[in-house]
């Protein structure tokens, strides 16, 4: 139900082709100093990086690098960060690349000007911001994380194996985005299939909750059913723009908040692909589509009607002369063979999972509430389990 | 096709029973001096009004009213307002009402310190805002015309015979708008299923234009079919939380501009609906009822994919063994027996149009591009003929 609850969501987005040119509108509202913030170097490849600085340049900006941004974000590089964004007085902090590029420059943005240990402060103890914020800008070569128009950040200790996301408030989301859907056509198609799963999981994380008769989830299957139209264009021609297009602005949508009203949720298959990740340093978008399937299963029963109505809506399921149970099951075994076509990694074993990390991938899955069912431990490892048979 | 554009919506949304107390957040924001907008006093009978004064004293404002908002706020009237505003020196502007109310005080906030006459300036000659805007804040009370949360305003000129509406930027849009469901149960039936077919209105002008796979038109079956859900409730039981909130939740994202991305749009119902609202002067809501079946099955046949998707998505209507035309034409059928279900109009003649307006209508009707048929006035004629036939 939509109770109560506030939308705020001040990012401004330039989407298109042409939306590079937003920077010149931007900019200018931003002091000379900028901390140009990216990963391991692809945009040099690609041509981005130079079209950035170009514009940089032009607009006057004194521009500070703060590359090799890796995957997983971890706290040293933040550290690292915090004194390059401090040392060279940043104005705006522009993030040219994925969600772990845009999620270690919010990072920086609230942890620059943070008095006391920013991963304790932020991170572990989950504080509100109360110190000076450095605005950030996001150009955006990737779409699944939806980090472009939230204020969502991930960051990883890995010497304390932690791997905490805070979610910000709106002072704290970008200024501003970038999204051209051509920047992702270069992208490798393990990392596009990953992203198309990892958009369709936060979905159905926010969807498989609550037995009301909510907005949100009506918005999300006509999401859901965009994405599944788009990605089987998509993965066959990466290069077809409507597809991308579709697909980059369903992944902002898909985390924006905005279909998150009213809606409870447990984000388990996040809480087990996490675990699995940490076991194996598996994709993140592959860890969620190889426990989907058996978590999706495991939990039926306890919200079949929402299931059933999933099949007829989603997936075309026609309920003539079928059990509720039957339905169900069959819209799951549509999205399975959807899953099988676009390449998708379905068995945990091909992620380097072990019988012997069972007990460790156990220990390590945050249990939360919210969805239709509280796992047990004996969940987890079945599911885990099931997923190395399929 | 969602090519390019630029997207921004910093409106901050307060929702639900308790969204009222979101005033304790936003009005310290702000100076002193508060203008109170409102309509003919229904917020003095409904308790709305004690509420909302009672909270401006705690927090120490200033109260300057402005009353007695029409349904259609006249030019003479924005003068007025506008001299309130400077007088009172007023920092914040606080719309108390519906769509008429919100779309005044928008005005007013643009209007108040421009140094040439803003009729002239912001309706007839669509000019950009270059002056002080008075920030604006709404506590909406009833559903329908998405005004709290985009740049809209709608003015008329009852000497000139013009109402015009200027869809403003986002430095015109409400900085906060306070949304409680509960406030809308008062609302007369009549008005009730006005705004319900407003918004519907709202969804399908955008809806039915293009040939392309853009995620707005599935976004928008959604928000279609919760809408003819939750209305088919709410005509029956209108303090029915859940459907009043999603009710209420449909309007804003209806026009907000989020489904309208990637859409061409000719808004030619509303055009047609509002010619004849100036002859008759009858509810905007039951101008858009009584033209759109006869409308949508003229323009069937130029945009036929479409409107057999419709008829399959949003009304479940079986494809089986029907041959295109069929289908489509199912659609509209049941979505006439849904809009006769909730007791709108669909004869115009019942809204007052007699056989010898028809030719004032037609010159009343402004002809737009952007959807399947560009209209003749033959066209215009034909279409209320036939809902005065109906």
């Amino acid at each position: 139900m939509l109770g109560n609850f506030v939308y705020s969501n001040p990012t401004k987005i330039y989407f298109g082709e042409d939306s590079l040119k937003g920077l010149y509108e931007e900019l200018p509202k931003y002091g000379k100093n900028v901390l140009l913030v990216y990963g391991g170097g692809s945009i040099k490849k690609n041509g981005i990086y130079d079209k950035v600085m170009s514009i940089l340049e032009e607009c006057g900006k004194a521009v500070t690098e703060d590359s090799g941004v890796m995957p997983n974000p971890t706290v040293q590089k933040l550290y690292e960060g915090c004194k390059l964004a401090r040392d060279s007085k940043a104005d705006l902090i522009l993030a040219v690349g994925g969600g772990s590029v845009c999620d270690y420059s919010k990072a920086v943005s609230v942890s620059a000007y943070c008095d006391t240990d920013p991963w304790e402060k932020y991170y572990l103890k989950m504080e509100d911001v109360d110190n000076r914020i450095i605005p950030v800008g996001c150009v955006l070569t990737m779409a699944g994380t939806g980090s472009e128009m939230n204020g969502g950040s991930v960051i990883t200790n890995p010497e304390q194996k932690l791997k905490i996301g805070h979610v910000f408030g709106d002072n704290v989301m970008p200024k501003f985005s970038i999204l051209n859907p051509v920047y992702t056509y270069t992208l490798p198609k393990k990392q596009m299939i990953a992203g198309l799963f990892d958009i369709m999981s936060h979905i159905l994380e926010q969807y498989f909750s609550g037995t009301d008769d909510n907005t949100s989830d009506y918005v999300m299957e006509g999401l859901l059913k965009s994405l599944i139209h788009s990605s089987e264009v998509a993965v066959n021609n990466p290069t077809d723009y409507e597809a991308r297009s579709n697909i980059m602005w369903i992944a902002t949508w898909a985390l924006n908040t905005f279909v998150a009203k009213g809606k409870t949720t447990d984000w388990e298959v996040h809480m087990i692909g996490q675990a699995i990740g940490a076991h194996t340093d598996a994709t993140h978008g592959m860890t969620l589509s190889a426990v989907s399937i058996p978590y999706y299963r495991h939990i039926m029963p306890y919200g079949l009607e929402k299931f059933k109505r999933y099949a007829i809506n989603v997936w075309n399921v026609s309920p003539d002369g079928k059990s509720d149970e039957e339905i169900a099951s069959e819209g799951l075994t549509k999205m399975e063979e959807y899953m099988r076509r676009l390449g998708l990694v379905m068995n945990a074993s091909e992620l380097g999972v072990t019988p012997d990390m069972l007990e460790g991938i156990a220990d390590s899955t945050l249990i939360m509430t919210g969805g239709y069912k509280i796992l047990s431990r004996e969940d987890v490892i079945a599911i885990v389990k099931e997923s190395m048979n399929q």
